[in-house]
This record gives structure tokens, C-alpha cells and sequence, in this order.
């Protein structure tokens, strides 16, 4: 509690890999801020993650997916699975929304210490929340987690690789709007496992049903291919979440022989990922000058040069680095 | 039109500069397919660019982008512009509808040789299609389009950047599905510079407009700096069209002295994304062996390794890779 004890604890992977909340919070703003720390955490806890089982859960925005993740989280609390949940909230700034979203859905399961319920906010930075997002879910699944859901507007193309690449990704749409098929098309079809239309007591509930057999019988699933389920549910009162949940446990076992594949998509994804970005920021601490970056840029502006011999320059010196003095 | 002819034709980037439509379909083709050529063209083009306004317009899919970009160009082509659109058009592969999309929509506009839409479709491949979205911008332009649109749904990160670094944002939503604050909410708040409320005939229109209001009153905009107008608009009847472009007008009138650093954004986030891939790129050809990549993520996948410490140790061997014997 004190600054003093501190020093007496033990590190913070060892905490996280306890499942001290405290410390999964820590783990994942470090995380969050991108610090060298939040780098070594990961290093360090990779070794025990790989326990958890990964559910994507992705749709538009005002599909109701936080309201429906707060009922999975409920049905799998009582068939005993300890759950995290990583929610990519990319809230505006004028709203500050992803804080006060944080306390409201923890509220629900305040005094459950086997939920831990996070969101992360966008930034700036290239593809740095995409990255976020899967570190997070490994502290979550390090922390003794059984399930890791990760929650996410799906529709940007690292949005639907972060689903893609979970363990079950689950798909929602909402009816009544007479835009389902528009989501439909909007990238996210070829990517379910799960089809979940939620808000079913709406009008038109049926015909997206409707809409989303028509599309499937387009598709052969010959040779054991799973067919995704399309599961009708209404957050607000529960209905459908126990469906939904029987529904994953099928696919999951359907899929067991097969799993390691997905991880290992989830796998190369994350080294690309990271191998971009190191680089990047390699070329920016030791390849560039102090101020060279804004004069090249400004060239390019100026139609002096463009991106493609400005960066064949910037890789070709990145390269040569540390070759010998006669360079 | 014979193959033979085709040897004494001009290179593909003077047939762009020149504004011909099938080089410049073949030049978005090419950059799409992430060929040499594509980027020796970019490279080639370059110089002659920037002289297009770019004009980002984004949504919640479903918001009615196309049907609005359909009458901004009529409304455009009225005030004698001519119109370059790259749809970033995320369908999925079971319903073609990209293809099927751009033959509708090129049919409003066939007889008119100054526009050109086209529509890309994701790919699997890390960050590519933001690229290529901003690359055909880039054949558009060189192309001698006026106005260059580039419409993409708005959610994911990727597509925030690309329509963040246009020299205008248009954040288009829908009233009447209750989920408008959420679609609001969804990141793309801060990089509206006009908000249209699509479908304005609907019940809730005023709400929305209000919403918008409600947001933007919590924010000050003094010192001269641009505040976002709310046009409300029917794009299946063309009302608010004019209105829309009034705004366009205004903004960039009231933008031109500040529009350098609008475009100097975009360059640096050319150059990253290009230098990442690049990168990345070079390491799966130069850098590791046959093979390598898959025993590592098999490593990974297996815990035995982290994807710290494989990135760590390609990006030593990269950036030492031209080093003497006795490394």
C-alpha cells in the first residue's frame, strides 16, 4: 500500500501472472503507452499465455455489443469460466467515454474478482492500438483468464485482423435498420464463426435472418466445414446468450484439431506487427538525423522528391548501418 | 487497340498525365496488386500531383456514402470540376459486389469523361489497402482531376488516417436507428471538418443534428478556427447537395493558408506505412531463409520463443546484414 512496500513486492509479471488485478491494470497501460517496460512485461509472461481461449466479438457501431459481451460474460461466469475482456473503444476525446463506459460495465461485476473488463482507447499511432489490443489479451490470458473476449468496431482492416486471428470470432448485427446487408458486406462476412443478430425483438429481425442464410447457401461447407450459426439474441434481457454460448462451445470443440492454425496466423500477424514498427522506430532513433525526417517531408511536400525514393534512401542507409568505415 | 500497337504507345505514366481512363484503370490495378510497376509508377507521377483537392467522406456502412458521393460529383461536374472517386469498398468476396457496385455507379456518370470511380476491395495483407487507397488517390490526381474523393467506411484506424490526411473530412451519419451518438463515438468525431446528417427526411433527423450540436458546444472555437457545419442532406433526391458543396468551398477557402500541414501529415504517414512495408518486405527476402519465418512462428506458436525476442533478433541481422566476414 505504501510507497516502501513497494519494493518488497515481487515484479509485476509475477503479479499479473498471480492474477492481481492491480497489476493486469498496470500491465496493460504500460502496454497502452507503448513504454519499453510494457515490451519486457510481455517478454516475460509470453511463456505462460496461450491457455486462454480467444472470442472475437465485432460488429458496427450501435449493434449492441458491449451490453451483449456483459450477458456472455454472465452465462460463462456460471458454467465457472473466469473471463477478460479487452474492448477497443475508439471513443472520441470530446466525450471521454471509454473511461466512464469502463465504470459503468464494471459495476455489474464489481464484486467478481474472475472479471476483468478494460477498454483502449485509439491513438494516434500506427497500428499501435490494433498491437495494444493483442498484448492486453495476453496479460488477460497470463492472469489465468479462461476466456479472453475482445471486443471491437470491426469493420477498419486491423480491426478484422484482431478478430480474424482470435480463436472464434462472432459477428453481430442488428435488424431494422434496413442496412444489415450493408454490414454484412462491409468485410466482417467472411470472417464469422458465429452470427449473432442481436436486438431480435426488432422489426425485421427475421428478414436479416433471412439475409444471412441467402448469403451462407451462396457457400459450400462440404467436409466437416463449420456452418456459422446465426444466433438471435436480446442483449437488454439475456435472451438468446445461453444459445450464443452453446453455440461457441460447438464451435470450439469443432475446431479443436485445427486451433493451432488460427494461433498461428494470430502468430505471424503479431511479428509483422512488431517487426514494422521496430523498424520504424529504429530508423527514427539512430538512422536519421535530428530534424532530417521534417526536411524530407517537407520535400516531398515541395514535389522535390517523392515517398518511394525517400524511403528506398531511408532503407538502404538502415541497411548498412553498421557495415565497416569504407562504406 | 491491337497488341502491336501497343509497343509504339506512350509509358503508362504519360498515358495517366494524359488522363486516359483505361491507363489510369490499369495504373490503380497495378498499385492494387502491389506490382514493381505500380510503385516505379508512383514514382513516376509524383511530381505531377497535388494539384487535386481531396475530399475524404466517411460512415458507419450504411450511411448512404455512395448514393451522396453520387450527387457530390453531379454538383461538382455543375460547377465545372472535374472528379476522381476511389471507394474504399470493403466487400466481401461471397457477393462481388465490388465489381457489381462501380458498373451501377459508373453508369450515372458514363458519358462523362471527367469522372473516373473506382472502387478498391480489401486485402488480407497488413496495412495494404490504405496504401493503395492513397496511391490511386495519387493516379487521380496526376490524372488532372480537380476533386479527388476518396469514400471509405470510417471505423477502423487505417481508414481514420487515410481520410484524416484528406485536405477535407465529411463524416457522414444516419438519423432514426437511435445509434447515432454511438456512430458518433466511433473515432471519427475529431476528424470531421463538415458533418452531413444523411437521410434527413427521417424521423430523428433533428435529434442527430442536436447530438452533433450537443458535442460540438463542448468544445471552444475561437482564434479563428474552423467549426464544423452540420448539412443536412437526401441523397436519393439530391437535397442539401448544393448546400454541402457550399460548405466544401467555405472550408477551403477558410483552410488554404493551413492546408500545407494537412499534406505534409499525409506524406509522413506515406512514408511510415511505405517504409514499415517496405521493411518488412525486404526482411522475408533478403534477411531470412527459406523456411525460417515459418520455424519461428512454429516456435512461437509453441512458447518457446516470444515475438519480442524473434523481432529482436531479425532486426539485428537486417540492420547488420551487409557487415564484414567476422560478424
Amino acid at each position: 500500500m505504501t510507497d516502501s512496500a513497494t519494493t518488497t513486492r515481487p515484479p509485476l509479471s509475477e503479479r499479473v501472472l498471480q492474477g492481481d488485478p492491480r497489476a493486469i491494470a498496470r500491465a496493460i497501460s504500460l502496454i497502452e503507452d507503448e513504454a519499453a517496460e510494457g515490451a519486457e512485461l510481455v517478454r516475460r509472461i509470453f511463456p505462460r499465455t496461450g491457455g486462454a481461449y480467444l472470442v472475437g466479438v465485432t460488429g458496427a457501431p450501435g449493434a449492441g455489443k458491449s451490453t451483449l459481451v456483459d450477458r456472455l460474460i454472465t452465462e460463462l461466469r456460471a458454467r465457472g469460466r473466469s473471463v477478460g475482456v479487452v474492448a477497443v473503444d475508439p471513443t472520441s476525446p470530446f466525450s471521454g467515454g471509454a473511461i466512464l463506459g469502463d465504470r459503468v460495465r464494471m459495476q455489474a461485476h464489481f464484486a467478481d474478482a474472475d472479471v476483468f473488463i478494460r477498454s483502449m482507447a485509439t491513438r494516434g499511432h500506427l497500428g499501435g492500438l490494433a498491437r495494444a489490443t493483442g498484448e492486453a489479451a495476453l496479460v488477460l490470458d497470463a492472469a489465468g483468464k479462461d476466456i479472453v473476449i475482445i471486443e471491437t468496431v470491426g469493420v477498419g482492416q486491423d480491426e478484422i485482423d484482431i478478430i480474424r486471428t482470435a480463436d472464434i470470432s462472432i459477428v453481430t448485427l442488428v435488424p431494422g435498420t434496413g442496412d444489415e446487408v450493408q454490414a454484412l458486406k462491409a468485410g466482417i462476412m467472411e470472417i464469422a464463426d458465429i452470427f449473432v443478430v442481436n436486438k431480435a425483438d426488432r422489426e425485421g429481425a427475421d428478414r436479416t435472418v433471412a439475409s444471412v442464410e441467402a448469403l451462407l447457401s451462396l457457400e459450400t461447407f462440404a467436409g466437416g466445414r463449420w456452418r456459422p450459426p446465426i444466433v438471435k439474441t436480446e442483449a437488454t434481457t439475456g435472451k438468446g446468450t445461453k444459445e450464443l454460448v452453446d453455440a461457441l462451445e460447438r464451435f470450439r470443440v469443432h475446431m479443436a484439431p485445427v486451433q493451432g492454425e488460427r494461433r498461428r496466423a494470430r502468430a505471424e500477424w503479431r511479428v509483422r506487427e512488431l517487426l514494422a514498427d521496430r523498424f520504424v522506430q529504429h530508423v527514427s532513433d539512430h538512422v536519421l538525423a535530428a530534424g532530417e525526417f521534417d526536411r524530407l517531408l517537407d520535400r516531398i511536400a515541395a514535389r522535390e522528391t517523392d515517398p518511394y525514393t525517400v524511403v528506398d534512401g531511408i532503407l538502404r542507409r538502415s541497411i548498412q548501418l553498421h557495415q565497416g568505415p569504407d562504406a
